[in-house]
């Protein structure tokens, strides 16, 4: 069989009949000469709409239902998309994600792909026809229907490219790229070309919302390199790879910031083994998702341990911590929000010397105060005052020559 | 099992979060006391905009494509009436065709239920859930979605009803019954009680609009009575049963009439085999619905026949019988459109003397002209002016004794 191309096009690019005939003529181009696959989202604000209705009937839908209610979104894409291809004169037929043979794992609104059975798309592709298939929702071995979160539609298109073999999974949006920081923050914004799995999943954790980190993953696993691109503008957008070339390496290759950070401190905690499980698995049991963790090893027997939640997170993670703190003994728990993350990323960064230290000195130049600094391979985070974070971007891409000449 | 109850609740009964919370008010309290099996169509006038969706992207949209657009319908409403189950504290669990078990042919959008595998449904009521079925679609064997044509929830609620061992099938609708003549003709018409199942499709046949024909042959098959009643409203409406009490036989139930109707003859037609046939299989083949067929059997070796159709089809019908006319070399084809069908419908009505006459007095009473005849065990139908048919119903429906008290 020839090379499978897989596209994938967002809600927006779908949002209406005259955006879907639009994404039908470029399939039908590529369709000549290659087999397709295509991997819709639900329309616009179709999702929203759905969880409007269900919150209208239901104080807290479960979670099986809401799946169940959701998953429409893309099974209206779907063979809306298929039926405007024929019109055009291209074969092609829709396929929900059972149909498509999508087998996720059993927790509903953020299922995983266990597998895909590709016998019917092969099929349907052997027999010349477009595959549409329904993204962000698969099916169990009890046949209940599992929606694979937010983004998941992406996730669908990378998986699918995987197991038919594609080298690109082009994931067609609203945006024509991943930039070196936000284009609504900074003025000159780069678009990048070619980054790597791990700097995209980085940008991601830290604030950039382009792709889904989920998606990334199994990109980088399979080796599929994806594509992502605008579905109204012409031109190349950004390759995420495994590679990146040569002349990119050791350098910072974006500034991401997110807002909506609040930390929590615990004062003089014993220094024993068990206490940090004691303290993070409420919150894990609770579904709030600590990020930035740092711990200060004390040298009297005792630390401080600091991290973020998200702030509307905040007076439930209080709680829970708290309530822990008088299990583990600790002196103190504080808290405040109004915080932002800034992060620069880049691979070898953290082996290029002096880059640490530019960060520092830029944002102390802007009199931005740090407090809390955490690091990884390809990237440092400094948390600093949600007021001046978009200062900080700014002053940041500059500094590391990242402003479009 | 103690008995299983099926409810099934049309478009207008769901149509908002507020209709869906009165529906599961009464869902509660039956589920108190009985395994209950709720099957829902879509809301409002959800398919008509799916349907919309479908005619802006493609001039004739495929009918597996238009299947699985507007299986949406029910899929969407079903888990909204789950959810709120759950919220009123009544264990429940949305299924689509698929889950539920309802096997069909494959003919898209007229497909028929082949059978129903009732060991999901079955096991979820045991556990003491009420299921919330999509009505109005189905699969095949290879997973292909099927729909059942327009009404459709009608026939997988009384098929439901059927394979479960429900003695009543009850029909939630906007209407509080079946009704001597059309509300909106007739100023005193008459809720009716009891009515057979064939009584019940020889109306529907000729225009009463309320049942789905598919649905209530299904209860006559298997012995399911159909209770069609308000969602709105308390009280009874009608029952749809095998014997309608004594004193109701013998007697007209009903006057039902439909507009919309042409008719062609063709003079002159050769009195030899197959003539019929060749003058009709050109119709079905079109799917052109030939209704009151009549032949007037000649002496001199030739014969007449009149048929209707409906009249927005009349111009396709004519092209069609004049190229078979040709072929059969009749006379010459007549056609008229601007008429309507008069039907009084009732059991034992044929051998009961006098009915025949005092139609035709009462009609003869008003001037209106009857142009055509034709009858069946429990129908008598006239063919009429299309101007005076609302005269003729309100006639009938004095003379016949069927004016509410």
């Amino acid at each position: 069989m020839r090379q499978v191309v897989v596209h994938k096009y967002g809600g927006t690019s779908v949002a209406s009949p005259a955006r879907i005939k639009r994404v039908c003529r470029r399939i039908a181009s590529v369709a000549r000469n290659h087999p397709v696959v295509v991997v819709v989202s639900a329309m616009g604000h179709t999702t929203d709409r759905l969880i409007e209705l269900a919150r209208k009937v239901s104080p807290a839908p479960p979670a099986r239902e809401l799946d169940a209610l959701t998953a429409n979104g893309e099974t209206i894409t779907a063979p809306l998309v298929a039926m405007c291809l024929q019109a055009l004169g291209v074969p092609a037929i829709s396929l929900t994600g059972l149909q498509a043979g999508v087998r996720t794992s059993g927790h509903h609104s953020k299922a995983r792909i266990m597998g895909i059975e590709t016998q019917r798309i092969k099929a349907e592709l052997d027999a010349g026809r477009v595959c549409v298939v329904a993204g962000f929702q698969g099916f169990t071995e009890s046949m209940e229907i599992t929606t694979l979160g937010r983004g998941g539609s992406d996730t669908t298109a990378v998986a699918l490219a995987a197991v038919l073999g594609a080298r690109v999974c082009e994931i067609y949006t609203d945006v024509d790229g991943i930039y070196s920081a936000d284009p609504r923050v900074v003025v000159r914004p780069r678009k990048i070309e070619y980054i790597s799995y791990e700097e995209m999943l980085e940008l991601a954790a830290v604030g950039a919302r382009v792709m889904h980190p989920r998606a990334v993953e199994i990109g980088e696993l399979y080796g599929v390199d994806v594509h992502v691109r605008s579905s109204f503008k012409k031109g190349t957008g950004t390759m995420i790879v495994a590679q990146v070339p040569m002349e990119d390496r050791n350098r910072v290759r974006g500034v991401a910031h997110e807002s909506n950070v609040a930390k929590i401190t615990v004062r003089g905690v014993p220094d024993k083994p068990g206490v940090a499980a004691a303290l993070f698995e409420p919150l894990g049991a609770a579904s709030i998702s600590v990020d930035v963790i740092v711990q200060n090893v004390g040298v009297t027997g005792a630390t401080d341990i600091t991290f973020t939640v998200a702030e509307d997170e905040l007076p439930q993670a209080v709680a829970l911590v708290q309530r822990a703190n008088r299990e583990i003994g600790a002196n103190e728990v504080l808290s405040s929000g109004g915080l932002a993350k800034l992060s620069i990323v880049g691979t070898g960064m953290l082996g290029t010397p002096g880059i640490a230290a530019r960060m520092f000195k830029t944002l102390a130049e802007q009199k931005i105060n740090i407090e809390m600094i955490s690091t990884s391979e390809i990237r440092i985070t400094c948390l600093v005052d949600r007021a001046r974070a978009e200062d900080g971007v700014r002053a940041l891409h500059t500094a590391f020559d990242l402003d479009q000449q």
